[in-house]
C-alpha cells in the first residue's frame, strides 16, 4: 500500500524531499505544513497537496509517515509528538545539536516503538553505495584507511554558521557518519585540529572554516576527514578506503562529463555547485528507503542511534580541537539508557 | 497549459516515454493504446491513465500529442493520420526505412502543418548537449573533424536484424543524427565499409555487424564513425569534435564512478549495459524539448526533414559498401518536393 | 661485444639517435658526418666521437653498424653502399618515396643478406608495446576494429611539406604501420579522404592537412585513421584496438600528470609538443632493439618489407582520394621479386 | 668544469646515482667504495671507474664532491670528514636517527662552509615540481590544506624495520619534507596516530605499520598525511594542495597508460611496484640539481637544515602517538647553535 506523507517545512531540503515523495509511486504526498504560508501553498500547488498546519499533519489520520524539514530547533520535540501520535519520522540531521537532548528524544521514540530514519543522504548515494557494496563483497579485504574529503564550494553566511553548532556539527557530521558507515567498527578516538582560512567573520562568530580530522577504532582502524568551507572547483566528496588486499574509492561527480582540449591543457567542468544536485539521485533513494522501511516495518537505517553518534564524535572533536589532545569518544557519550555506550 | 499525451505503443520505448511523461509537470498521460492488451493495462495501471484503441486516440478530443512507439512499419501511416487529425506528433525513429515513404509521409506533415518531432534522443543527452554548447560558444574555433564510436553491447536477435533496415539505418542512423548535428554543415558523400565479425547469424540474414564510415561535407569537414553490434565492456558512445582552436569531447557514462584498485590493477565498472538506462537523462530531456515546442506551436527538432537526412546517409553508406565508392547523398535523396535537396 | 656505430646526419633526429647509443652500453658511437660541417663537429665534441666522412663510415673497418638520418632522397643509395660494405643498417623511414626504387633497393639488401631496420619508432613506444602485449595474451579475443587518432601540434613549414612526398606518405605512413602492427592481419583495401582545413599554402603545394582513412583486410577487420597536421592542444597520439573479448586502448602522453581545479574546471597540462619528447622511450627502445638484433644476427624489425608495405599504404590512400573509390593494396605493390605480394 | 664525483657505497641507491653520474655530461664518476668487495667492482666495471676505499675517496685530489650511500649510521662521521675535507656532500637520508647527532654534525658543515644536500629525491619528481610551479605561479591562491596520501607496495623486512628508527624516521620523513615543501610555513604542530594492520610482526619489532599524520602551522594552513606500509595495488604517491583560489594535485604513476576494457570493467595498470622505477626521473633530477650546487657554489636544497626539520617531525610524531596529544615541533627541536629554532 502507498505510504501517506506528511511534510514539515518547504524551504529548500523539503522541495527536495517533496519531488522525491511525487516521483515514487509508492508513495503519496498528502499535506504540507511551513511557518512561512507561501511556501506551504506554492509546494502544494506544485504537487497538488493539501496545506495543513503541523499540528493537524501530526495528528492527521490519513497520515502514516513525516518527513521533517524544519529548523532544528525544533526537530527532538516533533520526533517526540510524532512518536506519540505513530507516525513514522524521517527526521533531516542533526536530531537536535545538544547530546543530553537527543538522549532524551530517542528514550521517546523507543518507548514509543517508533520508526525513526536520519537524513545522512551519503549514504544512499549510488556512488558511495557501490563502495559499501565492494567492501561487503570482500574485495579489498579488511578495511584499514578511510580517506574522506569533503568540501564546500562556499561558506554559508555567518548568521547560518551562528545557529549550525559549528563546522563539527554541522558539516563535518556527514563525515562521520560516513567514516562510521565505511569503518564497519565503532569509533574509539577523536583527534582534530581546525582554523579559520576562508573567512575571519567565521572565526568571530567563534566557528573555524577548516578542519582535519583523524579517527581510529580499538582494532587500530585510521580514517581522515579534511574539510573546507569554500572550495572554488565546486563541492567536493570523495571517499577512498584502503584494505588489506586493496582499495576502492569514488570520485568526485560533475554536471556534465565533457572534456575541452585547447593549448592551455585539457579541462573537464568543475565539480557540482550544490549539494542538492550533487546528490540529487541519494535524496531519492533515501526515501525510497524509509518508505520501504515503513512498509515493512524493519528498523529504519540510519537510526536515530546514528544521529546520535555522529553528534558525539562531533562534540569530542571540538573538545580535541580545545584541548590538543586525542579524545575518546566514550568522554562525550556515556553509557545510554540501555547501557551500552552506543 | 498542460500538454495533454496518447501513446502509441506500450513496449520498452513506449514505457521510458510513459515514464517521462508522467514525471513532467507540464504533461499528463491520457491514454495508452497497444496491440497487445496487458501491456497497455499495465502501463495505464502503472500511471493512471486510460487504455484505449490506436483510432480512438489518434481521433480524441481531448489529446493535443501522441507518441509514436509502434513498429517501425506503421509509422508514416500513423504519422498521416495525426497530422490530418491535427494532432502534435512524436515519431521514434526512423519514419520508415523507405525513403520514398518517407517524403510522401513528410509531405503530408507539411501540407496539414503538423509538429512533428523524430525521437533522435541522443541530441538530448547532457553530455552531447554540453558538446554542442561549447562548439557554439566558439571554444574550439571552426569545426574540421568528428569522430564518433558507437558500439552495442550485444547483438539484437537474427530476427530484429531482418525486420531493422539493416545496420546502417538501426543503428548508424543515430550517429548520422549526431555526425549532423556536430557538423553544422550538411554532408556531401558518403564511404563506409562492413563486416560480419560478431556473428554470422547476421551475415546469412543479408546484414553487417561492424561498419567504419566516412563522410565530408563540401567545405571539406571529416567525420567518422565506427560501429560494432557488440562491446563486451558495455554500450560504448563517445563524440569528439576536432576544431581549428581546440577540441570537445564525451567520455562514456557507467552506473557508478568508482574504482578498484589491487594486484591486478585499477578497475572501473563496465558501461552502462544498455540504451535505456545510458540515456535516461536523454529521454526526460527529449519530452520535455517535444512539449516545449508544442506549447510554443515552435517546429520541433530534431524535425521530419533531420529523420529523412539520416535515412538517405544510411542508403548513401549501404551503396557505398556494395560499391566500394564515395558516394554522394544527393545520389540518393535527388530534390525535395520543395526543390532543395534536403 | 659493443656495436660500433657511424651516424649519417647530425640534425635533428640524428642527435636523437647519437644520445640513445651514448646511454647503451652495448653500444659505442664511433663516428658521425653530416654536410653541414658544424652539425657534425658540435654533435662529435658532446659525445666525444670523430667526425668523418660518409664514404668513410661506409667503409670504415671499425664500424659495425650506421645509423642513416639524412634526406630521405639519399636513404636508397646509402641503403645499397651499406649493404654492400657489410654493415648493419638502421634507415629513418622512408627508405624513398617512390615504391620502386624502394623495390629496388631492398632486392640488393636481400642479395647481400644484409640487416635493415626501419625506423617506425612507435611499435617502440612502451604503452603501444604494452597494448600489443595485451593483444598477444588473448585478453581482447580476435581483432577486429583498429582506431588511430593521429594529430601533430603543427604543421610543418610549406618547404617541407613539397618534399615529404604528401601527407600519407610522412605522416599517415607511421599510423599505416602502427595499424598493420595491430591488425595483426595484412591490409587488403584502403579507403582515403583528405582535404585542406589547416592552411591553404599546403593545398597550393598540392598536399592535404586532414585525412581519414579506413583500412580492411580479407577477413573483414576494420582500421580508421584519422590525421590532421595541427592540433591546438599538443602531439595526439591514440591506439584503441577492439576486439571480441575487449578493448585495449594507449592514452596520450604528457610531460607531467598534474591537474589544477578552479572556478573554471579542471586542468590537465597539453600533451607533449613535439615527437621527439612523446616518444623519447621509443627511442631509446628502437636503437636497443636494433642493437639486440644485430648482436644476434636475427631479423631486424620492423624491416624493409615493413616500410616498402606502409609506403604501398601511402601510395593506395593517395588514389583512393584521387578516385573516391576503394582500392587493392594489390594495385599499388604488384608482385615482388620474390613472387609474394609483399 | 665537469664535477668528479666519488661513490661511497654499491648498494641499489648506491647504483641509481652512478646511473645518474654517468648519464650527465657535467659529471665524471671517478671512484667507488663499498664495504663488499663484489658490490664496488661491478659498478665500477659497468661505469667504468676505479675501485678504492671509503679513506681514499675521501681525502682524494681528483675527486670533487662524493655521494653517501652507506649505511645510516655511518652519515654524520662521513660528513664530517668530507666538510673537513672540503668536498662537496651528497647525502641520502637521513643525516642520523638522533636529532642530536644531526646537530653536532650540521655544525661542523657549517663551521667548514661545505656544500651538503641530503637526498629528499620527491622534491625533484617531475610531477610534484610542476605542482609546487603551480602553487609558485600563485594559480591556486594562498595555501590551506595539503594532502599527502603515501603508501608502500610492500613492507620491508623485520630486519630493516629494526634499524630503520621507525616509520615515522624511515617513511613518513619523505612526506614530512614534502608537506613542508609543499606548506611554504614552517610546521608548527604534528598530531599522529599509528597501529599495527599490516604484519604483526612489524608491532613485535616496536614499529607501526599504518600511520595518520596532522600537521598545523602557526598561520592555521593544515597537512594531513596517510601512511602504509602495504599497498597491494602499488607504490602510491599522491600529493593535493587546495588553495584559496583552487587546488592542484599530482596523480598516481604508472608504468604505461594503457587500458583495458571488457565485462569486469576497465582495468589500467597497478601502479610502479618499486621507489626506484617510480622516481627515475627524480633521482636524475637530484643529482643534476647537486651538480648545479657544486658548479655554483650556491646553497644546495635540501639543506642539512630540511633534514634535521624533518627528523624532528617524526620525533615529535612519536610523541604525539606515545601520549595522544599534539605536540609542538619546538619541544622537539630547541633552538640552533645560531638562535634560530631551526
Amino acid at each position: 500500500m502507498s505510504v501517506r506523507f506528511g511534510l514539515l517545512g518547504a524551504g529548500r531540503i523539503g522541495k527536495v524531499h517533496a519531488k522525491a515523495i511525487f516521483a515514487n509511486p509508492a508513495a503519496q504526498l498528502v499535506a504540507v505544513a511551513d511557518a512561512i504560508g507561501k511556501a506551504a501553498t506554492d509546494l502544494a500547488a506544485q504537487y497538488g497537496c493539501a496545506v495543513r498546519s503541523a499540528e493537524d499533519i501530526v495528528s492527521g489520520d490519513d497520515i502514516d509517515a513525516v518527513v521533517i524539514c524544519t529548523p532544528t530547533d525544533t526537530h527532538a520535540d516533533l520526533i517526540e509528538q510524532l512518536s506519540r501520535a505513530g507516525k513514522a519520522i524521517f527526521c533531516e540531521k542533526p536530531i537536535d545539536l545538544n547530546l543530553g537532548r537527543v538522549k532524551q528524544c530517542l528514550a521517546v521514540v523507543d518507548a514509543e516503538g517508533a520508526t525513526l530514519m536520519v537524513g545522512f543522504n551519503r549514504r544512499f548515494d549510488p556512488h558511495f553505495m557501490a563502495v559499501k557494496q565492494v567492501i561487503e563483497n570482500g574485495e579489498i579485504g579488511a578495511i584499514e584507511m578511510v580517506t574522506i574529503v569533503s568540501r564546500d564550494p562556499g561558506a554559508p553566511s555567518v548568521d547560518y554558521i551562528k545557529r549550525s553548532g559549528g563546522i563539527f556539527r554541522d558539516m563535518t557530521i556527514h563525515d562521520f557518519d560516513m567514516a562510521r558507515f565505511l569503518l564497519d567498527e565503532e569509533i574509539d578516538t577523536v583527534t582534530a585540529q581546525a582554523s579559520v582560512l576562508v573567512d575571519p567573520a567565521i572565526g568571530e562568530a567563534g566557528d573555524f572554516d577548516s578542519a582535519s580530522v583523524m579517527l581510529s577504532t580499538a582494532s587500530g582502524r585510521h580514517a581522515t576527514i579534511s574539510n573546507s568551507r569554500r572550495a572554488s572547483y565546486g563541492y567536493d566528496q570523495r571517499i577512498e578506503v584502503h584494505g588489506s588486499k586493496g582499495a576502492v574509492s569514488a570520485e568526485n561527480q560533475r554536471p556534465v562529463s565533457i572534456e575541452v582540449a585547447n593549448g592551455s591543457g585539457y579541462t573537464r567542468p568543475p565539480l557540482h555547485d550544490f549539494f542538492m544536485t550533487r546528490y540529487t539521485e541519494a535524496y531519492a533513494h533515501e526515501i525510497s528507503a524509509f518508505i520501504d522501511a515503513v512498509q515493512s516495518k524493519a528498523p529504519a537505517q540510519p537510526s536515530g542511534i546514528d544521529g546520535l553518534v555522529a553528534l558525539a564524535l562531533a562534540d569530542a572533536a571540538l573538545i580535541s580541537v580545545r584541548d590538543g589532545r586525542a579524545v575518546k569518544v566514550s568522554e562525550v557519550t556515556g553509557p545510554l539508557a540501555d547501557g551500552s555506550v552506543f
